[in-house]
């Protein structure tokens, strides 16, 4: 199946059945977006991966008790860092040039441009860059979720700071963005299942130059 | 090739050949991004494509003069909603309705609550939330153009001010927020070509509970 295929055939599952999604299906999924491109490749998220089901009734609530929090089969978190440290820049450079054999000399330059930027911003403006990149791997394990035929809700409407606790995120330096419950549709208790998909005409998506 | 085979090819590239890119290929990146999920639906992004010359040479001074912008077959820029708007959410759902057969009745409740969170927030905090929606399609773009062997940039280094102006994105209450180049590849003379991909261990992106 083409991607394009896949995205037809995804929709923001409304309701789920509780089946399990294959282990070697979550590993994809997340190894999709552990690949997705972020700026300077600085990767400025995580994925919170939850199985536990009492974890997922404590999310619940925060969630406007939609039932695919608990219906799916794995929940995910999408998380970013809450800032741009200087630990955390010099962590990925030094990890960049050890794999690629180079000396800290080859990045040393870049890296002081960086941390120029990023050190001297406000946090919150930080947040945001790196909440977008988290955006990135979102799509990236929703699109190959679709190719696996494994549905997806892609959610934001949820209760940040709540979520952030209960999975104790701020001792992490992170901020949930968006959650991905990834498991399969309850095609006859879903209403939006048979509705068609709506999108922009693509004479108004695309303007061109 | 799998789509993880496909972010395992592709990466940033630092210098493209001028090739061009077929049209059927370029259509099928632009319909990954128009079929990326958004929040409620609402798509409140658009997709630039440019390749008139003289507009990338305008545009190049305003990305670090970088040379993918004029060496690229097309330059995608992703430009987001400035704001919400009464109006843009009205086109929305009645077009949902229409396509649908469904009465304007059918999203009535939807509509009201997402005017009543969405028209009394800063324009500000709008437009950051358009462009999170904006890097689902762009992530899909890359995916998508992965899968077809067209290489691609991802670049958020510019001046955002200049390209909407250059562009005329302000008439249309748009803000350029992500800029990409497709094209192929200059393997002899892209110094990124034969390094290795880094990213972060699966051990430390993903946490479970």
């Amino acid at each position: 199946m083409s991607l394009i295929e896949a995205l037809n055939w995804r929709y923001a599952t409304k309701k789920m059945n509780g089946q399990a999604v294959p282990q070697e299906k979550v590993d994809l999924i997340l190894e999709a977006a552990r690949l997705a491109p972020t700026s300077s490749g600085l990767q400025p998220f995580k994925v919170i991966v939850v199985t536990n089901p009492a974890v997922k009734e404590a999310l619940l609530p925060h969630a406007y008790s939609q039932s695919q929090i608990v219906d799916c089969s794995h929940l995910l978190i999408f998380a970013a860092w809450e800032n741009y440290t200087e630990a955390n820049i010099d962590e990925v450079f030094n990890r960049t040039n050890t794999e690629r054999g180079l000396p800290s000399e080859a990045t040393a330059d870049y890296v002081a441009r960086l941390k120029s930027m990023y050190l001297t911003r406000p946090a919150e403006e930080n947040f945001q860059h790196a909440a977008r990149q988290a955006y990135i791997g979102f799509g990236m394990a929703i699109a190959e979720a679709a190719l696996l035929h494994v549905d997806t809700t892609p959610m934001e409407g949820f209760n940040g700071e709540k979520v952030d606790e209960i999975l104790g995120l701020k001792e992490k330096g992170l901020r949930s963005v968006t959650l991905l419950p990834l498991g399969y549709r309850d095609d006859s208790n879903d209403w939006l299942v048979n509705l068609k998909k709506i999108r922009q005409a693509k004479s108004d998506f695309i303007i061109e130059y």
